[in-house]
Parts: C-alpha cells; structure tokens; sequence
C-alpha cells in the first residue's frame, strides 16, 4: 500500500453538490486504497457526508472553506475570494504543496483563472491549455487540447501544445509514442493558416520526442481513433468540442424521435435496450471525464459540471495518473529536449 | 408553364457519373415542368443518356465538353482547362447569360476556383463564401457559411456572409426574416475574437434589414433549430461542418456496432427498421444537397461529389429557387441598405 500525494477535492463545487462529490471519491478510493485525499469545503457539512463513507475518513483532511464559487460567477469576481473559497483553497493546497493535484466540478473559467494566477505558466511555456478526452471508435479516448483556454494561438504555443497533449496522452491513456496530429480544413501540407502550416513543419522534424506526429487532421476524422492527441488553437478546438457534444445530442434526440414514431418501433426498441445502453454508455461523458490544465506549475483537473459517482471518480483517476506520472516534469523535460534538437532552418516561417 | 431561364449542368462531374447526374435533372424536371437545361459534356455520352429521359429531351440542350476536371485534380490545373472541361464550359454559360446558375457535382477546390476566375466577386462583396444546408431539429433546414472558401476573415468579411446568408436563407428555406447568429466559444458579449464582437455591433444595429440578428450561438446548439443562419470564419465553419458530419457518422457507427452485438439487439434493430430508416433519411446529405457559392456575379451550385438522383435534383432545386429569387440582386440591395443605414459610431472597432 503506497502512500501517494494527496489530492486536493474541492468538495462544495459542481452542479451535483457535496454527496455526489463525497462517493466519487469513496469510489475512487476503492479503486486505489493507497490515495489521499484533502477534502476541501465546508467543515460540518463534510463531516456530515463522510459518515457514509467509512473507507475516507482515514484516507482523507478536512480543510475547511466558509465559501463557495458559484456556477455563473465572473472569473475576475471569483479570483478575489480564493482565500476563501473551496474552489481556491484546494487550488492553495497544490501551490503550496500539500496536495499533488486538484479536482474540482466547479466554474470552468474562475478555476481556470484562479489556477492561472496561483500557479503560474511552467518555464518554457507560453499559455496554459485545456485538455479533454473524447469518445473514439478506437482502443483508447483521443486527448484534444486547446479546448478554449486560449482563443488565439501562435505557431509556439501550438508547439507547445502538442508536447503537452502528448506528454499527458502518455501518462492518461498510458500510451508509449502517442500518435499526434493538427486539426487543420485538409490534410495538404499547403492547407489552413500560416500558423498551422509552421507548426506542422516544426514537429515534423521532432522526431526525437516520444510522440509520432501525423500531420494534419480534418474535423470529420477526430473520432474515428487514428490519432491520440488532436492539437488546435483554442477557438477551433471549442467549436469541435461543441460541435461534436451537440452532433451526438442531435442524432440521439433524432434516434428517440424515431424510435416512438410508432408502436412497432416502440417494441423494436424495448428489445434492443441493451444496445442502447451500449451506445448510452459509450458516449456517456461520465466514462470520459477529467478535463486538464496542462502548462501550469501544479495540476489542475476539471471534472464536469454535472458529472456523477463514476465521473468524479474518473476525473480523480486522471488526477492521480498525472501525480505518479509526475507529469509536468515530464513536459518541462519534453520541451527541453524539443529545443535543443530543433535546426534553425524551421526557426522562420 | 413558364419558362424560367436555364441551368447548365456539368453533366460530367462527380463520383456517380453521366446516368445519376441526368437521372436527378429528369427528377428536377418531374417536380417543375417548367426548367430548362444546358446539358455539358460530352455530347455523344449525353445524347445516349437522354434516350432514358425522354422528358428531358425537349428541355434540353447539350453543350460539348471534350474533357472532364478530374476530383483530385488541383484548382490551378483545372483554371487552364476552363474552356474545354464540362465544368468550365457550365461556369461560362453562367456568365455569358445563356443560363441562370451552374449545378456541379465535380471538384470543390477547382469549382470555386473557376467560378471566382469567370464570374468575379459582386460589388460590395469582397470575398466569396461557400454556404450549404445542415439538418436540424428546427422546422427548417440551417444554412452555414462560410465552409471553407477563406482561411481568415475579418470583420466586414463576417457582416457581408450574414447578408448573403440570409439573402439565401430567405430564398431556399422560404423564410421571410432569417434569424442570423455568429458562431463562437461563447454567448457574452465578451467572447471571442475582436472580429467576431465587432461584428456582432455592427449587425445588432442592423435592424433595418430583413433578417433577426440573435447574437452568438456555440457549437453545441447549430442544429438545435434556433437559429436559421450561422455564420462564421472559414477555418471554424470547414471544422465545424466536418466534425458534425465526423460525430453523425460516429454515432451511427456506435449504433451499428451495439444492435449488432447480441441477437435479441439484432432482432430489436430488424423490427424497429422503419425507425432506423427514418434517422437514415433524416442524416441523408442528398435530402440536404446544394452548398452554394455565395457573393459572384453569377449562381453556382456545389452538390455532393457522392450525390445520388435525389442529391442531384435537390441541388438543382436550390439554384431553380435563387434564380427565381434574383440572389445575386437580393444581396446587392441588402448590402446597400446596410451600408446606408451604419451609424458612424459602429464603423470604429
């Protein structure tokens, strides 16, 4: 039974409240008995909810926090609380290292601000990203980042990008050489923004890094399994995101419709529940959750909004995965092993 | 019966060949006895193909094309072959006035190339956009541009697509005053690029023309039916497009993948087939055929390379109504009246 770093939960944030957030991490816990846990929130109330989760109470510190970020909350309003906030001390406790990574359901962009101004960028890192990880029709998730955290990107901070997707597709998906791709509107090395063009040039010519870079992706392929990490600019990448989340709501919605069109159509689909259980689960984003802050001194994990048991559960699995992986030493050595090999000819553009 | 004026068809172009293509003019023609046609192509081969129609015949007129643009041809080579390819010849007819619009199935990079060097971009417009139909939930279909004919846009670029958006949406979809939206990571006014907010200013004070400005619209909600026109840069539009069309895709391989996965889901799916099929029809890109190009002195009409009879006769729907409509000189009197209506104060960014 090793005893790995702790992890800071910020208890109070997500749209589920503290009950959910307490059994993901009972969950989790049963699935790695050698994890500690900060949980960090309102003290009582905590104290409360682990009455019914006996395996946390000796895995886990209560660091209380009188105050909580609220879902519609400005990033700049949410910044000046995070002395007492949930969501900010658990950040704290990454800073100050008490804890080896944080965890929270909360507000998107105040913790994503707020680990901004309290981690500060990594040396050789230019912006921070946001990574998720997305369903394929492939062995594993794809890892695809920026995901909006910046909304216009630079050839280096696309570079720096695909060194950091790849450095946490190794580590998350536990892949050796992750296959690395940019989204691009074609795969002809003539196709998309100078940026793009540049950036694929560069990495091209990376092949010392433990990544194998494909070159260019187009929108329709991103879930079809044939690469590990899609790397975007932030803009682009949300729109995927989006579009994709809303596609899958759209055929599902259309497949319901279709499905109690008709009382024949009704029985089919009463006998083929199981399939579409299958298909419920596959796309389930609980099954894909832990979205990252990668690029920051410390790590930052954003489990979503709504997740459930089994998603905060994951998103604590990735957390932990990152923390053994030690991975932002892993990108600090990545990137300087990235500039020492590169040839000056691809320094222009 | 009235006699509109006539669509040339490059009889040639597509993966489907000669016989679909006059397959889905005979079906145009079934649906609206009053078309007429410039058949382009190889006059034997057409000549030969008519026997089948005889309804076309009479409607008909063939134009001899010795040569054909070949799909993986590049725009810069088919340019030099406009005065002989079946698609060059149909984009002449289309300036020289002997026809109202030009219907492709063939090469996307080359028709636009062609169409931009034949017939320039309008007055008032300097950019041409590729605009096409999505499926959504709504009442109607969603018009979207630009896809992909530029790269990067600016402002004035985004505010002349969301003219000659809804100038198109007010044509094929019927509607008296589109509600326009513009895509981006975000619905507060403060999301996104300054190209994006500025435009927004700018046609949130347009109220004068004919179409509802309903600000921004994210990813997750194009085919949700709210809207009627989205508009957006060409890179995010080409990926948002293809990750849609990527995620329908993926969905309905889960799906074929899980009713498969056990007999009773097999037995399910068998009996539920009607509903199966109505998902079909519904995601059918040949029940949403016709991406037009948007801001040239002339109407040309892209169908799908894979188009089939129907694919076809819907994409020669969409130019019967533009002509119908006098696109070209809906877009010209929008833009005016926009540029007469702008307050001084919204012409700064």
């Amino acid at each position: 039974m090793s005893t790995s770093p702790r992890i800071a939960i910020d208890a109070m944030g997500g749209d589920e409240g503290l009950a959910v957030m307490l059994a993901g991490v009972a969950r989790a816990r049963r699935a790695n008995d050698g994890m500690r846990f900060l949980l960090v929130g309102d003290e009582a109330q905590i104290r409360e909810g682990l009455k019914t989760h006996p395996n946390l109470s000796a895995a886990s510190e209560i660091v209380h926090a009188p105050e909580t970020v609220a879902g519609a909350e400005k990033p700049s309003q949410a910044i000046r609380r995070a002395k007492t906030t949930s969501m900010g001390l658990a950040i704290q406790a990454v800073k100050s290292g008490e804890a080896g990574a944080a965890v929270s359901s909360g507000n998107t962009g105040a913790l994503m601000a707020m680990s901004k101004l309290a981690l500060r960028t990594m040396p050789g890192i230019d912006r921070p990203a946001l990574a998720a990880l997305l369903p394929s029709l492939g062995e594993n998730d794809v890892v695809m980042l920026d995901l909006g955290a910046n909304t216009e990107c630079d050839t280096e901070n696309l570079i720096q990008f695909a060194v950091m997707g790849a450095a946490y597709a190794r580590s998350a998906l536990e892949l050796e050489r992750p296959r690395v791709a940019l989204l691009n509107i074609g795969t002809e090395e003539l196709k998309g923004t100078d940026e793009i063009k540049d950036a694929a040039a560069m990495l091209r010519e990376a092949t010392h890094l433990p990544m194998n870079f494909t070159g260019f992706i187009e929108g329709d392929r991103l879930s079809r399994g044939e690469v590990d990490v899609i790397v975007c600019d932030g803009f682009s990448g949300n729109i995927a995101l989006k579009t994709a989340e809303g596609t899958a709501r759209f055929v599902t919605d259309l497949l319901r419709r279709a499905f109690t069109s008709s009382l024949r159509s009704k029985l089919g689909f009463i006998i083929s529940r199981p399939a579409a259980e299958l298909l419920r689960h596959h796309l389930d984003p609980n099954n894909h959750n832990g979205a990252v802050f990668l690029g920051l001194n410390g790590l930052v994990v954003k489990s979503h909004g709504g997740a459930n048991e089994i998603g905060v559960a994951n998103a604590i699995g990735v957390a932990a995965r990152m923390v053994r992986d030690n991975l932002t030493a892993r990108i600090t050595e990545d990137l300087a092993n990235f500039k020492a090999h590169q040839r000056p000819e691809t320094h222009t553009a």
